[in-house]
């Protein structure tokens, strides 16, 4: 009898300490508006959209829900806890047909490694509710680390989880850059297809040369309206990159860009503007018809330019499409949008001229 | 009346062509199984599996249902088409939280532009059954393509689309590589999470090197059993890659490594083998366990490696980690899998080992 319930117990203890095992380490969560945002503008500690409403209301009805992924906004933060979770809700989850759901969706948090920040780990989505360890078994030290938000749909809340004992914070102000450079684009520049959100380019240029990118990118949307110029002119910009070739016409182009960048100029008349042609399609390559497009495109905009120079615009830089993500016409996914080594090989390009400017 | 006559049939003139336009061009399709395939071994104009049933027989059930994925199948084809489609049947379309759907289940097409091959456009799917135009306005002049077919998932049919006065044939001899390299691993090489089929790097390679590369990569199976040495030495290789690190245990690799590597040996005495230690798992920077698991792995396959060299095995060849995928910690997409960027450096290292030894 004693046997029986000595056996009885120690099964009863197996059973919770195999369950306890399985649970992995136990979280406390805090949500990440507590914490050091960077890229969202102006800052709200509501939400994460990109732009705020005052800001969002004179554009496009496309460009406003598009100005509401979060991409290009990151947390940042300190801990010292040896595990790092997340749990987000997205609104909604969505698969796209040239990303994984984890650039369209999900989270990559990155580590400073005492020089710069290193990735560390990711969170993969599969639906609207997700609850992830990012990176486990840390050595415990307190460390910076920050979090990339999605690229391509609606972030409703985030929560950090760390060890139950351990300490989370908002960042050191010298983990937080404070120059900013603003980046306004297409697809390309919003962070299609990156394989992860720390890999679309303005990402990796925050990380190359320390400065706060704020991601302008509106995916098929980015079609240089003139209302653009009130939108950047309002942000504190160190820096302007205009990356907006790829979405509007040949005589969109023509029409808007020079007005556009003018009115920029003299709303800003001291910040450097950088003029950045479209890449090349791959397609153009080979479709005649793209081919001419995206000539026509790239004409257009270096006409503007010119003209720009001609008439003692200052501050004013150019770099071109042949210049920006290679030769051998591996870069892309589907010769559209950039693979991670397009994204690097167009920062590496980007960050050349912005060092040279800054 | 008259006019209204008029009138009414330029309507219906204007409806047809609007409506022809639409459609955009007439293909007719050819099966491609009586094109020119690449990639698969013994080769089979029924199926696109990677090996066929009687080779399959002695494997693992998890690595024969994964042979079944045409990673690394390419089929070359000529003709003088000015539009190339293609319809595929996938067994199922699938969704993976790392990958696209388009490197999971899409297709991508390269062409001879002479001296390479150059991508030129992507099929993406968005369901089991799927038609999609390739590249369209081509300049009609005969020429070879090749399209890469889906990584992870098995591919029932497909058919390649020209237009209906255009000629499609297989390719000429010397568009198809005669050298073969074998590379057994892990996802990694199976093609996880390149952003479309071309860029798994055994792909990449095969279009660096001139060879056909035939990819027994085996997604979380890549285990080396005893029984992949029969496997490997049926296909009459120029070179063995073993890329197979990553799956198994530090201790099945101190188990099966040296066996399956001599086993191997004595089977093909005069082929060239390559060992290919794991890449750099990012998570191993930070997570303690995730440390000791991937040294572990690497000093195991190593100790292997000296024991063949110490016993006076000839023609064994080893890359080591650091060599793999660069240092700044930006090539995989979730840590332990490689994007584009990390593909394309692996197969440059790889491609350097085998230009010296071949």
């Amino acid at each position: 009898m004693k046997l029986r319930k000595y056996f009885l117990l120690s099964c009863l203890l197996f059973t919770i300490a195999a369950a306890q095992a399985q649970q992995g380490p136990v979280y406390k969560y805090i949500d990440a508006q507590h914490l050091s945002k960077s890229g969202q503008w102006p800052k709200s500690t509501e939400n994460y959209y990109r732009i705020q409403a005052a800001e969002r209301q004179a554009l496009t009805k496309a460009v406003q829900t598009l100005s509401l992924n979060p991409a290009g906004i990151s947390i940042t933060f300190q801990t010292n806890s040896k595990n790092i979770a997340a749990k987000w809700k997205l609104n909604p989850y969505r698969v796209m047909g040239n990303m994984s759901p984890l650039g369209v969706s999900g989270l990559d948090l990155y580590g400073w490694n005492g020089k710069k920040w290193q990735f560390a780990g990711v969170g993969i989505p599969s639906k609207d509710e997700n609850s992830r360890t990012l990176i486990g078994n840390l050595d415990g030290q307190m460390r910076h680390y920050k979090i990339y938000l999605p690229l391509y749909t609606e972030l409703g809340s985030l929560e950090i989880g760390v060890d139950e004992s351990a300490e989370i914070k908002p960042a050191a102000p010298e983990y937080l850059n404070q120059k900013k450079v603003v980046i306004y684009g297409s697809s390309i520049t919003q962070g299609a297809s990156a394989s992860r959100p720390g890999m679309a380019y303005p990402s990796i240029l925050s990380r190359k040369i320390n400065v706060e990118t704020i991601n302008l990118g509106f995916s098929g949307n980015g079609k240089m309206e003139i209302e653009i110029a009130d939108l950047l002119a309002a942000i504190p910009a160190d820096v302007y990159v205009m990356d907006c070739v790829p979405n509007p016409s040949p005589e969109e182009i023509k029409e808007r860009s020079y007005p556009l960048i003018a009115k920029l100029r003299r709303l800003k008349p001291d910040v450097p503007i950088v003029m950045v042609e479209s890449i090349q399609r791959q397609a153009a390559n080979w479709d005649n018809q793209a081919k001419t497009r995206l000539t026509s495109q790239n004409a257009e905009f270096k006409t503007s330019y010119d003209r720009l120079i001609k008439e003692k615009y200052k501050g004013i830089y150019y770099i071109k499409s042949a210049e920006l993500i290679g030769s051998d016409h591996e870069a892309t996914t589907d010769g559209t949008h950039l693979s991670d080594l397009g994204f690097l090989r167009m920062a590496e390009r980007v960050a050349k001229e912005l060092k040279g400017i800054l």
